[in-house]
């Protein structure tokens, strides 16, 4: 179990293999955010048809609402939630930070107040641990504190506690059917960047994350931080870039050693009547698509572009009805999924790839 | 085309096949409505898998917007709203009557002002009959007048002037690839309705439907009304009782001769959590469902059904996810679309069905 095999390489991109217990995750990949428990305005079946294997749920929600206790007197998220492959939790980290009112952090851990009734609630690595247990993804998260990229004095602070709070999330966690990955911190500062990825990497994880990007930074800092991590991060494991993001962010993630990927754009963007397409982003509100009898890209194998032209989809958005979120995030979540399996598949059959084969989504930062 | 073919009886309840140019409908049948050339929240894929095989959509709504030419620009409306199956539109009178802000009435049409912009219009039976023959509608119906079935006096004049507009309806209409029904009114007064039914039924339309009803009579009013009609109205023609309904109306309607049902009802009903079951109607935002394992119904074969537990939808609710509304529409379509199928099949096989065999649905007023 979660033995992550390599199949091809091309420079430093791979293509593999992650064993988990409810099956094989062929990478790279692009997981779709459920973030509680559900893919917003997509239901597991049609995730299914759209390709998706790995779904991301939050685990900072799910604790809140309904619960992890109730989720596990459930059966736990996949039967939960009606998804049978593979499930990742974050560790909440993310969203304490972010999301809740108030939070203060000690060594132990943080306490914070519920964005939903102001309630005061307390992580620690142990506890994030255990609610990760009892919602029971195949992938969890080590407990980590995501801070302002570019203050370095508290970076260096946070990022050290985030290696013991790593090595506490280790010895606290028990279920041998999950995989608990480590997770890289140290914003946008090469020295801390692979401090972090030194350290954690020498904790034996069976998989890595890489944090605290796509929070502000610059698209060259960015990278510079990946190439840097993914130097240093074991190859034998799977490496996951969390919540990124666009398709110009996976192609460059994956030339730079990336597995993993996760982002709420495509569903969010939809209900924003935004869509990628061969002409770069589009907004299917403008007038300009209420008689266009195409789809939204003709190259598309989607539900949505094999059914529906633009000026239907326009007729929905204008309408105000749901549907328009459902179908409009059915072809957002298979356009990147789909990039990054044909990305794999030119990695297996050892065909060139770059930005311009996929201009159709990308390009659009 | 549009022949209507009887396969069995039993009693006054008939079980059928209606063919149309998009294929035959077995009858008796509840239809789905998507108002706006979209049944909310449910994709055509979804409506198909659930069992669906005529979907109405509404001539008021598709006229404003996005207008009937756009609609007959894109190919008419199965192809613009992805469904091939077979499509009814009414003639935009009962929206006129129901939903526009004012409206006048005289001999030779209704002047309204559009619900969404205030912008002034007006219906005739050539209008209304246009605009149809743009949408493209299988099924298509005569303009009239739904007046209130308690005033008599003016509920008479309504009934002429629709009868009136029934034969000019006739006239107008030209394609031959459309299925024309009359409509009866006469609100609930026997003999307006016996009146009303003799002459709709000496014009020599394919089908016949049943409009007035479901506006505020009791439930006795509403099936001795039923009683009258269909004992005029020939054998050989498909009877459409609009806009009704629940499941015990349409146990009672099948039983009095009724071939086709829509309402929106079950989408409505999805949209405020509340779901048809074995226990009666339930509304699953009740606490007391938060740990419920069990599907809406264990007998229910639909995709909700099959996937999720009660606790799984409120947990939906709760967290105000639109996938709610589409797990709940599925579900509460397929119980209404199902019983009147296991109807069919109880009349085909000279099997007793009745209220009591439907408990699950029925008694739900």
């Amino acid at each position: 179990m979660f033995e992550y095999e390599i199949l091809a390489t091309q420079g430093r991109a791979r293509a593999g293999v992650f064993h988990t217990p409810h099956g094989d995750l062929q990478t790279p990949l692009f997981a779709p955010v459920g973030t509680q428990a559900a893919v917003k305005a997509v239901t597991p079946a049609q995730l299914a048809e759209l390709g998706a294997t790995l779904v991301l749920s939050n685990t900072y929600h799910l604790y809140l609402r309904p619960g992890d206790d109730l989720v596990a007197e459930m059966g736990g998220l996949h039967e939960f939630m009606g998804w049978r492959q593979p499930v990742l939790t974050d560790s909440g980290g993310f969203q304490v930070f972010s999301l809740s009112d108030t939070r203060q952090v000690d060594e132990d851990g943080v306490t914070f107040r519920s964005h939903i009734d102001g309630s005061t609630h307390r992580f620690t690595p142990e506890r994030s641990i255990a609610i990760q247990e009892n919602l029971g993804a195949d992938i969890i998260m080590a407990f980590d504190e995501c801070a302002d990229p570019y203050e370095r004095a508290y970076i260096e602070q946070a990022m050290e506690r985030t290696h013991r709070w790593a090595e506490r999330s280790l010895a606290a966690h028990k279920r041998p059917d999950q995989a608990l990955f480590g997770i890289v911190q140290g914003g946008v500062f090469p020295d801390l960047r692979e401090a972090s990825a030194e350290f954690i990497a020498s904790l034996g994880f069976p998989g890595h994350a890489i944090g605290g990007l796509s929070v502000g930074e610059t698209k060259d800092e960015m990278h510079a931080m990946l190439d840097i991590v993914t130097a240093i991060l074991p190859e034998d494991k799977p490496r996951y870039l969390m919540g990124v993001g666009t398709p110009e962010d996976l192609i460059n993630g994956v030339a730079r050693g990336v597995d993993i990927f996760d982002c709420v754009l495509p569903t969010r963007l939809a209900r924003h009547h935004a869509v990628f397409s061969p002409e770069g982003r589009l907004n299917l509100m403008n007038a300009k698509f209420a008689r266009d009898q195409r789809p939204i890209d003709e190259a598309c194998a989607c539900y949505t572009c094999r059914t529906f032209t633009r000026a239907y989809l326009r007729h929905l958005i204008v309408a105000k009805e749901f549907l328009a979120g459902t179908l409009l995030s059915i072809h957002n979540l298979h356009a990147l999924i789909s990039m990054v399996k044909d990305i794999r598949k030119a990695i297996i059959e050892g065909r060139e790839w770059g930005m311009e084969q996929w201009g159709m989504v990308a390009g659009q930062g």
